[in-house]
């Protein structure tokens, strides 16, 4: 039983292997902007679970036996959704605005059940986690930023890496917040009728 | 300036190099069941925290110039704190006992301010996070059982690991679940004027 991941996200892949899982990766090249815009106006949870089926059904074809996964991840706060900052400066604003605070990281999920090269079902599911991060002085800021590694994250913020200790609590799902949540795609497996060790192939 | 760890576990290890710091293991050889009996009674946390203290302080001499860490851990559920199961059968028991339920992981931290080579302060945390466990069918139990990694962690699940997928929310410091909040660590750093970004060193 193959797992087929269609995103290149090196954090999502370490978050399948330490579950137990080495997918196939596939990269989707979906236009991620594009398919936004042309679906008008959408609630952050609607865009992430509309990207990660664009990108599922994107690598979908007949020479895929097995399941098919596609991700996507928006951070929320104060009702506005961001993405990666690219630049120092607009990593510091997020920052200036963000640190003592509360916001939500919504990790969609798609999963299409490819076995035997077609399409059997498609279940979808959104999982949210509230992320409270610590008080950073301007110094920490800084430091942070200078690393490079907020600039293309969404939110600005790891949890899985140099941002660790700057979340000072999450309210929900750990892995969720790096861009897949196992507890989540196990449920979605279990909706097939198929157990979650089913895919361990490591 | 360098931060010594006095633990050898290897997910403690990992999390703070993920974080930035890669810190000199000082196992500590601690007589832990015998430190326990003689402090009489202990609440979880106060475990916790006085088995992190006897760690660090184990490992302290003239020759290390720098901040100790010690830490350590526990699991609670209903009152009662459960180590690391050992066999296949008591591991069942746990599980069949925690499945669709929540428990609570403790860790306790030490930080021991030794530059110079002399101690120059000392500070304790413990930091608790909720787990709430999915609902797991004997068969998933059974899976999860044959893998051996429940057999020898505190609760018998990890939420780095295979045990990711069992795990439905968490209510704290995620990597506090693993062993060491870098988050706390940050805060007990602070409390001496230094900056955690002082300790990177990857």
């Amino acid at each position: 039983m193959r797992l087929y991941l269609a995103s290149t996200s090196p954090a999502r892949l370490a978050t399948l292997r330490s579950s137990g899982i080495e997918p196939v990766v596939l990269p989707s090249n979906v236009d991620e902007e594009g398919a936004v815009a042309a679906a008008g106006p959408l609630t952050p949870t609607s865009m992430v679970q509309l990207l990660a089926r664009l990108k599922a059904e994107a690598v979908a074809g007949p020479e895929i036996d097995g399941f098919i996964l596609g991700c996507d991840s928006a951070f929320e706060i104060d009702g506005a959704v961001y993405g990666k900052p690219h630049t120092h400066a607009v990593a510091r604003e997020r920052w200036e605005l963000q640190r003592g605070r509360e916001g939500e990281l919504h990790s969609g999920h798609w999963l299409i059940d490819h076995r035997g090269g077609t399409v059997n079902g498609e279940i979808g599911a959104v999982t949210s986690t509230i992320v409270r991060f610590a008080e950073l002085d301007d110094a920490e800021i800084d430091a942070y930023i200078a690393t490079g590694e907020p600039l293309e994250v969404a939110g600005a913020f790891t949890i899985d890496s140099l941002g660790a200790a700057y979340i000072a609590e999450i309210r929900g799902d750990a892995h969720s917040v790096v861009g897949v949540s196992v507890a989540t795609l196990r449920g979605m497996l279990a909706g097939f009728g198929v157990p979650w060790h089913s895919l361990w192939n490591r």
